[in-house]
């Protein structure tokens, strides 16, 4: 399923990298001529016949993006660049005693994003310059960004100590509750947010209490993070009597920033915005698995409009089309190619 | 922290949005002529003013990317869309009760990402065609979708439900161990690492007596993660009694995929990753703040080398120069709009 999902709409060609013949087949393919050709993403490192010396030599303009590991070259995976960004000591339950990883592998999915955003922008480079050139991007490097970018190292460096707060919101109000038949999660982050909270459960009358008893402004995001116990438990007294269907058009009209706690089981069961009725759905049929509700991407461009999802290939399902239309080989040739093993495909089981 | 993190190297314009005139001032910066321009990325609902219709009377080849909470534009942050799709159900420790959610805002992170692709691929479009459009991204599509390229959504399609297995990798071997004076994350994912996992603890002997007895084949990674529990049994007693000092040089020499579970600060104040001798970083002096580690972007590029981070700016600190040079307004105009407090800064505070 994993390899499904990652694998949607592209093009499957297979080749033997351990014969010469494969190299000089796959570095024809990587520098191919034409505006919409010459990038090549790739996680090898860049040696040999895979350098970028060496395939600057066939197409001077290429455009090489090597994603890494550690920014050495050494081997990492999400799973082993997280323990080392510190994450895992403030996620998790306020009591928990070890570390806790994500499950998500949000490094993963950010660096995957940031290839795509890097190719974009070297395309545009070399559409006005010409020029073309090698990328590098490593999964450490992309953590420790984040952490830089979203302030946690200049905290660091001043010596503050970020405690883990389970789930609740870090510097503004944000956390769990229960209703009578649901678990819900409620945030007040802007000043829209808190107002239309404080409506939708009628608490302004505690609210100003509040504010008067602790001498915090609790119109004041930073202040609603200081009183965050104490206006979680205004917010509890007025939940947890009530059902799901009571409170979410209260919250609904009120405008309210919340949501519901469901499994992934219940979200594919019951909610709305995880099927057909969301246009970013559509069911494909994968070839050997059955029907799949798959995504299309989530950018909705209006110019075009949106292309569906397109299941993924079998392992070598164009290895044929792609030597024939991008090399214009002969079918003599492919022929050729596939009785002495050089080329193979399409294999039923990925 | 977090604002000067994430506010790095941008141009700040202070105009008051209350006033028609600081409407027109707006769109005209939105609509500046040139192909460089005529770009907006904004989380503000595209209405009245904003709306595209406005916006495109102005440049007709106007790109604009909206990004919203919920796909009909209610209001959603990152920490109500992940209970909602049910990856809090499987992170954290094995008995945690509740979910757990992550503190990475990983979702506004992915969205971000994807913000910079598609308006760069908007960008590409219109240079090919002269067409500009309105894009849409919502937030919650952008954690759909990713659930459904994860292959989490055609597993719950077919009643496969995850269990949460703590710190465990899923679908291949990896996990938590102690060894004398730290935490590791030892992970054996791909054939490659797993042959490197055994032979810097000299597991070979002890693979293929678990092999014999559970009937698994070790070498496929969906074993592994079957047996996981055994393997991890016959690495903790080969780490248990060892040494940070004595196992680092053992792992790296034979290539395994490793870390070392560290806090922020550790990692802060220890770790040559996160410092100058790692080119993705520079020390910047940020006004109001003082000396910050600061990353630039994580891409590489050849082409020009990496431009360094550079602060964050004053709200408004570039209010004056902009709409000299963007709009070619006059010191008499600019002055008469800073009287009627049209426009506004630098402002010390943010």
């Amino acid at each position: 399923m994993f390899w499904c999902g990652l694998n949607k709409g592209k093009h499957s060609v297979c080749i033997d990298f351990t014969t010469a013949e494969g190299h000089e087949l796959a570095m024809a393919l990587i520098t191919a001529p034409g505006p919409d050709a010459g990038m090549l993403l790739t996680n090898y490192a860049p040696r040999g016949w895979l350098s970028h010396e060496a395939l600057r030599a066939r197409r001077p303009d290429l455009i090489q993006l090597t994603i890494q590991g550690k920014r050495d070259g050494a081997s990492a995976v999400d799973y082993t660049i997280n323990p080392a960004v510190g994450i895992p000591f403030l996620t998790g339950p306020r009591e928990a005693e070890g570390p806790v990883n994500h499950v998500l592998p949000a490094w993963d999915l950010l660096t995957g994003q940031m290839a795509a955003t890097g190719l974009l922008a070297a395309e545009r480079h070399r559409r006005r310059t010409g020029e073309g050139q090698h990328i590098k991007l490593a999964l450490e490097d992309v953590a420790l960004a984040t952490l830089g970018n979203l302030g946690f190292i200049a905290e660091a460096e001043r010596g503050g100590v970020r405690e883990r707060i389970g789930n609740s919101l870090y510097g503004a109000f944000g956390g769990d509750f229960q209703c009578q038949d649901a678990r819900l999660m409620i945030v007040a982050l802007t000043l829209k947010q808190w107002t239309a909270l404080c409506t939708a459960l009628d608490l302004d009358a505690a609210v100003a209490e509040l504010s008067r008893e602790s001498g915090l402004d609790l119109s004041r995001e930073g202040n609603r993070f200081r009183a965050r116990e104490e206006i979680a438990a205004l917010v509890r007294t007025r939940v947890v009597t009530r059902s799901l269907a009571e409170l979410a058009p209260l919250f609904d009209r009120a405008g309210v920033c919340w949501s519901r706690y469901q499994t992934i089981a219940e979200l594919v069961a019951h909610d709305p915005a995880c099927s057909t009725a969301n246009p970013l759905f559509a069911v494909t049929e994968q070839p050997g698995v059955g029907n799949i509700l798959a995504p299309a991407s989530p950018l909705d461009f209006a110019a075009g409009g949106r292309l569906p999802p397109i299941p993924a290939p079998c392992l070598g399902e164009d290895t044929d089309h792609v030597l024939r239309t991008l090399l214009g080989l002969s079918d003599a040739a492919i022929g050729d190619l596939r009785t002495r093993a050089i080329i193979a495909g399409p294999a039923k089981d990925p």
